[in-house]
């Protein structure tokens, strides 16, 4: 049995308690508009599998009566291994059916070879399983890979990775044959987004946006309790908000992208032209405006200016309860976050300026728990 | 009995026999994913009580056994009425629950006064249901009232309009009192969406927007099946992304918007200063830019880019399957059509520009009709 083959009040009941459980019958009622005996009726099987199981009563409850019997997810019941691939390297967590991590790892690559990538996957997930405590015998429940670019998860197709350079790979095929356990990709935003929702920052929530700041400037858009993939694959492009104002071409080629001007690598150039000194790093570049070099931290001033204006453009047009912003540029947050702040504020549209924003710094294996998440959801909350 | 006192498994069946009617038992299960059972459970009291009726047997079976009895909505069940309010007059329709107008009619506001336009609403109302040939006797199902502006419609109350000049106006229960019938209120572009995703052009899209141009500029986003109406209130305001790299103040008071270069007013403003004619009028800057006058032409091109530009930005965010372009200001959209066009091409991102762009006048009589379909909405798919 597997949950997929359940009633959909079963995935109602079992997410339910994934998100707020443990909880008594009744209150699963009350949350999913069940009637008890329908409760009852959908959770027998889930118990007699191991998907649920019950936890003992409430100790604070008392004179009220007999206190209810609580009901939980048994979140060991199936394990899963998500890994984030980046250009350089793999950054893999094993975690349970509510992401907890139960193992990390990294390895670095290589060659950014599509045969050499699947096979140092599949290396990985062995080292995770292994550091997991996992026995031969047991069953990895699924896998999920995240790359950033244009990933079609539907076809398990990575159609366009830039810094992998791949076009058109069938990732997921290629990864459950080496690794031997059904796999699932997503882009990695949209992955992180997933993680979020279910259990993160986003929890709880019913819309949200989660803003990446780094090599690249991406979102994951979580609307009405989904993550929005675009018709055609395309969707949370941030990064290529046509609203800069500056005439420096972006990577897609054209101008006016918020990327063009705060990616890690624009703000580098940008600080490069504005120092003269065309090795300069991010790191000193940081350190420069750090120092109080006005130069410099003009440059850092332009990159949050285009990234508020982009949050501005989230939440005029999807008017999310919270923004999050997350990725490598919030290590140096604090150079451009009043810029951010007060770009945003000023071209929010009325009552979206009460969007809540937040900065989170998530490390790349908080990215590989979205794969896990991404391949656990795939179990409580099937695709139609 | 109402609809809302149903299972959810009915409100399934009767939205799938809306949109895809009239069907099959067996057609009605494969599309919904009933049991064959489950399908005749349900649809047993909405036919006792009139919602649904059978329509006989489809003439094209034959020869490969006895043809299936087909199943319809009785659109003629429940009868609503849908008015948008201008700034200068009332639009109404009466339609049936698919919205279809059974009789239209327009009134003249002779002010702005919220008792003056609820008054002028309730008489339109009545009006409507006599054109319609209601009898006194016959309840009228609901009505829907549709406005520019921020509009609360879980509290039902018009908390800014700035063509009304209206702060925190409770409309939906001053209607209802004066009117004697449910009544549910709505912006008008998200009222015009809803039409638009059950009866009109973004029917069986799973995403789509609507961006109106004219005196506003503003959106309606439909995502997964629902209008997306924003945490704080505030969607799809396209008019307000700050694109435009142009220093004209909006009405907003920020620069860089949108409506600042590519509304009504904003292009007559333009076009006066353009031709140093003060007294300018938008249809005589139509005339002048049809008549070949370079610097009225220039006007149309540069809020045909913005316009462009803020279409971009709806498909790098949500990936919608179609944009739907309308509004007064299609009027005259041969003026700006490859403007719009280019500019979207040019900065949709990668396979974002796959988004079909399509142009629909839609008089302000479609305009009521969404009202009627949001009150209609109510009836068929019952917010949770």
């Amino acid at each position: 049995m597997t949950l997929a083959d359940q009633p959909p009040a079963a995935a109602l009941v079992f997410q339910t308690l994934l998100q707020h459980g443990p909880l008594s019958r009744a209150e699963i009622g009350r949350r999913t508009g069940l009637t008890p005996g329908a409760v009852t009726k959908v959770a027998t099987p889930l118990m007699a599998d191991g998907w649920i199981t019950e936890v003992g009563r409430p100790a604070t409850e008392g004179a009220s009566g007999r206190p209810a019997t609580l009901i939980a997810v048994r979140a060991e019941r199936a394990l899963f291994a998500g890994v984030k691939v980046t250009g350089e390297e793999l950054i893999g967590v094993l975690a349970d059916l509510t992401a907890r991590p139960l193992a990390t790892g990294r390895v670095l690559l290589d060659s950014r070879d599509v045969g050499t990538v699947v096979l140092a996957i599949a290396g990985l997930v062995d080292e995770l399983r292994t550091a997991g405590g996992m026995a031969q015998s047991d069953a990895l429940h699924g896998i999920g890979v995240t790359i950033s670019g244009d990933v079609d998860s539907r076809l398990g197709t990575v159609q366009y990775s830039p810094f992998l350079d791949w076009r058109r790979v069938p990732l997921a095929q290629l990864v459950e044959s080496a690794a031997g356990a059904p796999t699932v990709i997503e882009n990695d935003v949209r992955a992180l987004t997933v993680a979020e929702q279910w259990f993160g920052a986003g929890a709880g929530l019913s819309t949200f946006a989660l803003v990446t700041v780094g090599a690249g400037i991406g979102a994951g858009l979580s609307i009405g309790g989904r993550v929005v993939s675009g018709a055609h694959g395309v969707a949370g492009e941030v990064g290529h908000l046509p609203v800069s104002g500056v005439e420096r071409v972006c990577t897609c080629g054209n101008t006016g992208c918020v990327e063009a001007v705060a990616s890690t690598h624009a703000i580098t150039e940008q600080a490069r032209q504005a120092t003269g000194n065309a090795r300069l790093t991010m790191d000193e570049a940081v350190r420069l405006a750090h120092a109080g070099d006005p130069a410099v931290r003009a440059v850092f001033a332009g990159a949050g200016r285009a990234v508020g204006l982009a949050l501005a453009c989230v939440a005029n047009l999807i008017g999310p309860e919270r923004i999050i912003i997350s990725g490598e540029g919030v290590a140096s947050y604090d150079l451009f976050a009043d810029h951010i702040r007060q770009s945003f504020v000023d071209h929010a549209f009325g009552a979206a300026v009460d969007c809540d924003l937040v900065v989170r710094p998530l490390p790349f294996e908080e990215w590989a728990r979205g794969g896990a998440a991404v391949a656990a959801q795939r179990v409580f909350a099937p695709a139609k």
